[in-house]
């Protein structure tokens, strides 16, 4: 089975950025690497990713959309690719929604976790890397293309944060994104062997150093 | 509270006709009735029906995605009308989900029913009817706008069954057809305080008499 890496954190802490640099460094060390973002990665997900933007406001409706988008995208992409040893690299996973749904919305946990383990069949990462932030740092960020630059990173335009009004999520009020930022170190602190958290607010190329010697720990232990 | 009436049953069994008939016969009652039918109801579950039509082939998905439309109905529409002390009539529930997803595509039993407690928070009808049809005559019944003329309803042409090509679901093999069915009848016989199973082959009329009997108990028992 390949390694199984996840980023999590809020809106534009730069998981994108660190997903794609991490992408970089383990094609070029010579592993195979399959990339995904959460919501989406199948025609089917990508549908429901549609649709959650247009918003439903109903907690447990969102957390089954995520949950059917997941269960597609495991399915399809992730388990095979595992299973054919690359390493996986996804841009949000069950802890997206345990913080937004769970501690956000205020579904009880047990619940999230319930429907979690259902969608992944109990599949848990070997590595969590947390983008922590503070909301008010994270709202107000622009698009910043010229770190991806610094980093060498060719995002394609549509995976570059849209310079739009804010979608859905990103509109919900602070206290929402203050449960959500604590929800996920309250997640990290409970597991602290799987999650590696890490300073948002840092310089790009730093973090993706730290991730990619904890990434090269697990590749050669 | 309301009384809450479900109809199941296979492809073409005559579930609109028979959600319709009640409708009318209630509301000259002087009931007030809320009419819907899965998945649908809510602009959200609406666009997940229209997902479903196009066809993800994961069965959890699928579950996710149902269950996503069913929680969005319930808390916008099904359990507030309840609440005002509305009949509602469903043209199909949980049990759709149980002899689809379960029976039909093997997820297994509990799994689903977890998930349609989640979906429901656990609300269950004060009655279920079965419309029982075997199969392959389900499967090959034409559109019958004669039957509803007969029994005096006023079907919106999109609540008629179309005359084109069957959806996803209306092409699956008679196998799975098959334990659907059968799915649906364990279903009755584990509860059948609840269940009120039809030859849904008799005449569209005479099943109208037999469901309002019913009703008319549990209206004023």
């Amino acid at each position: 089975m390949g390694i199984f890496v996840v980023f999590e954190g809020g809106e534009a802490s730069g998981k994108t950025t660190q997903c794609e640099a991490l992408r970089q460094r383990a094609c070029s060390a010579g592993l195979a690497v399959t990339s995904v973002r959460e919501p989406g990665g199948t025609s089917a997900a990508e549908g429901i990713r549609q649709l959650l933007k247009r918003g439903d406001r109903e907690p447990l409706s969102e957390l089954f959309l995520f949950s059917a988008a997941r269960a597609s995208l495991m399915a399809s992409v992730v388990r095979p690719a595992l299973e054919r040893g690359d390493t996986v690299i996804s841009d949000r996973y069950i802890y997206s929604t345990l913080a937004y749904q769970g501690y956000g919305r205020g579904i009880d946990l047990e619940t999230v976790r319930r429907v979690n383990a259902i969608a992944t069949q109990g599949l848990a990462p070997e590595l969590v890397v947390l983008l922590d932030l503070a909301p008010e740092c994270g709202l107000q960020r622009l698009p910043r293309p010229e770190v991806n630059e610094q980093l060498g990173l060719d995002l394609s335009p549509e995976r570059e944060r849209p310079a739009g009004p804010p979608d859905r999520i990103e509109q919900d009020s602070r206290e929402f994104h203050r449960r959500v930022r604590e929800g996920y170190v309250d997640l990290a602190r409970s597991d602290p062997e799987r999650w590696l958290v890490l300073d948002a607010s840092a310089p790009a190329a730093k973090l993706s150093d730290l991730v990619w010697d904890r990434v090269s720990e697990l590749i050669a232990p």
